[in-house]
């Protein structure tokens, strides 16, 4: 395949035909066209995007790379839920299980900590004997079982994303709108969903802050969903604080598990419901919002989402009695309580700052080879806006070391601002729901939280 | 050396210092970082541009990855010319010998036939046993005692280019004014030069025929040079038909050698004693035009000119008969005259066209392993704005067999297009002069010939 000229196109601002894209994808992915081809591609496809109908293409080459899970003779929805990453983010943890038990599958493909954030993989691996990595087979039988898994991502799945993703970390391409949302994409709906919702989060913990930029991927990954009939739906929501309270991976499962029996923080509560109430909505097991949520109530209440994680735990090789227990999560040697230094308003918790934090203190990689503490991190009790004294508890640090604590204290002194006037109110926690009809306002965004 | 910040910082508009850049061509030179890596900042710099501390750094870098030709012994100023390339072509031949037989050293490294454009040693390799390839000792010593050498580049000369341009040259990112000079640049700076005259060509056979694109690159050349003391200056000239009579390797050659004896076609005189006369006031022989001029005249009519290239020729192993007897170059099977086929006005005569019938009949490469048969192309009489008659000679065809005289014909059919009505006139054959102060219109520059 001779590939310069295609380069010399998209550098020129022209669009590669459909064909032209499933060829050179294929080519790649099958070793026949080199990396320093297809970096210069993606630099000029980064600096001068590409058409619908290319992405459609591109997403679909990819796709089409790997296999796709085969789940139609479940006879029930399949749908799932893909978050941008952010701090305290353990939103699957509780939406996966809970949408099942409501009779919607959940083949939840999740990944690991990445930049400043947490990874669903790395919270769930916090239960002892937890396994992500699952072969195709227990996958189909789990489905069949219990509606839900959340795994890794395996070899079998858009081998080109892998490879395309390798490359980009290295040539400054990764933070481009069509290639982030051709990377994911490619990995959704290799799970064979029929409906995809979207949490796309916004500020300054988010790896795109500008709602502009929320937005646009949105509506980029939507435009692929729907080419592809997977009714796609996005929420923007908040990534200026934490989300929750917990932040560090067997502090977050532990903050989840509450959230299944409907005892999570408020702002976690919130930002779930919303999200797994437009699952049940795109799953077309419900066709209104107020009876989607009755029913997630209902789940909760119930315990049938705890129990549903449970089983979902326990067939993944995980101890079951992390639901009833948390002693049996990893244990942090060292904890400490930060209190504030002066009395005021909270104007801020950085979420970079914590997210940074807790891999310093062991609980995140620095690269692909470090071992992660599970126990570290922070359960952080101060909100955006609220009044506090000098003295009063903030957060609990959970270290490994006295050092650990020293590191995590100093994070905190500078994540969390404390201002003598009233701050200005922080991001609504859900402040835009994106179809492929458009964008509104989300009605009943609760600020604060 | 971890590259992709630096490829991010170029992505986004950013500039490199002066040591980034040296350091990354040093570590791509030693193999030490990744094709796929300097292929998407390329991308970045065709995209985004360079600042001209940028360029000149990263001349600088290629030009430091190798060996310098070392020259002050000779005692004499030393200057080279470059041509952006064109069809009929032959100004190095001629000037070469010329400005060396006027007290200036030349150490000329030439390149090949490159497109549609033919190549200054493909020209004198049509002489019998002349030989392009020297070694370092060779070339010191024939500088050494004729002041002139025209060489094909070697290993030692900027590797670091000779490895980005193959990268270049299937990544898409060719056609880019500042990588163009700076690869220009680095091989003559390593000549040991102290000054240079630039040919830049424009109009429809030139590689960038806009005339802003000539001035820019022009000026991007100029700034590098000046910026490494090399006294530098361009003349923008006319390649919107090919240059004098004679296009095709043996037939160039004969040419060149009947314009050192001042005999040469109007157009090609005019062009080649423009670009000469510039070198020997960059060279400082001369500080005024009209004496530089005076002193070129002299050489030619003197035959010190053509004794000159004689002794060049004789040294670098050619047959020095060829200075007076043409039939020792290699001579086409089959001649036939190519002969108007209606009346009227010489609207054009396409370089291009001309250009790639020449490869089509043999005389020149589809690849880099194809043999040259030196003895075909054309010796066009006919230049834009002539009147002719129907039947009247406009080019003889010089070929192998009749199919070449065949494939010569329809491509001078359509080169050159004959119009009822007087035509607009061509380009004037130099139309500007470029220095560091700035651009001047030339004054002298004639129309036609």
């Amino acid at each position: 395949m001779w590939v310069t000229p295609l380069i010399e196109r998209k550098r020129d601002r022209g669009a590669l035909t459909p064909d032209e894209w499933r060829e050179l994808i294929a080519e790649y992915t099958a070793g026949r066209v080199p990396d320093y081809q297809v970096a210069a591609l993606l630099m000029a496809v980064f600096l001068n995007g590409v058409e619908p109908a290319e992405l459609a293409a591109l997403t679909g080459a990819m796709l089409d790379s790997g296999e796709r899970l085969r789940l139609d003779h479940l006879g029930m929805p399949i749908a799932d839920k893909h978050s941008t990453g952010g701090v305290g983010d353990k939103v699957s943890l509780v939406l996966a299980p809970l949408v099942a038990s409501c009779g919607v599958g959940v083949p939840m493909i999740s990944g690991r900590g990445l930049g400043h954030t947490g990874g669903t993989l790395d919270k769930l691996e916090a239960i002892p004997g937890f396994r992500a990595n699952l072969g195709a087979a227990e996958v189909q039988r789990q489905m069949e079982r219990l509606g839900c898994v959340i795994m890794g991502q395996t070899e079998e799945v858009a081998p080109a994303d892998r490879k395309l993703y390798a490359l980009r970390d290295v040539t400054g391409t990764v933070e481009s709108v069509p290639l982030i949302a051709a990377s994911i994409m490619s990995k959704k709906l290799a799970e064979g969903i029929g409906g995809l919702v979207l949490d796309v989060k916004r500020g300054s913990g988010a790896f795109l802050p500008a709602l502009d930029d929320g937005l646009e991927l949105a509506r980029t990954m939507i435009g692929i969903g729907e080419h592809y009939g997977c009714r796609t739906v996005a929420l923007l929501t908040a990534m200026d604080r934490p989300l929750g309270r917990a932040c560090g991976n067997a502090l977050e499962t532990e903050e989840a598990i509450a959230a299944l029996r409907g005892e999570g923080p408020a702002d976690l509560m919130e930002v779930t419901l919303a999200l797994a109430a437009e699952m049940l909505l795109v799953a077309g097991v419900e066709s209104d919002r107020s009876a989607a949520r009755a029913r997630l109530d209902d789940a909760l209440g119930s315990g049938r989402a705890a129990e549903r994680f449970r089983s979902v735990v326990a067939t993944q090789g995980g101890n079951p009695a992390v639901v009833d227990d948390p002693a049996v999560l990893p244990q942090a040697q060292e904890v400490a309580v930060h209190m504030a230094s002066r009395s005021g308003y909270v104007a801020a918790v950085d979420p970079r700052t914590v997210g940074r934090a807790i891999i310093a203190m062991g609980g995140g990689r620095r690269t692909m080879e470090d071992v992660i503490d599970p126990s570290v991190g922070f359960v952080i009790t101060a909100k955006p806006g609220d009044r506090v004294k000098a003295g009063e508890a903030l957060a609990s640090i959970y270290a490994r070391d006295t050092e650990g604590i020293r590191v995590g204290a100093a994070a905190l002194e500078r994540a969390i601002g404390i201002v003598e006037e009233r701050p200005p109110a922080p991001l609504p926690l859900v402040s835009h729901r994106v179809t492929k009809t458009g964008v509104e306002e989300w009605a009943d965004g609760r600020r604060g939280g």
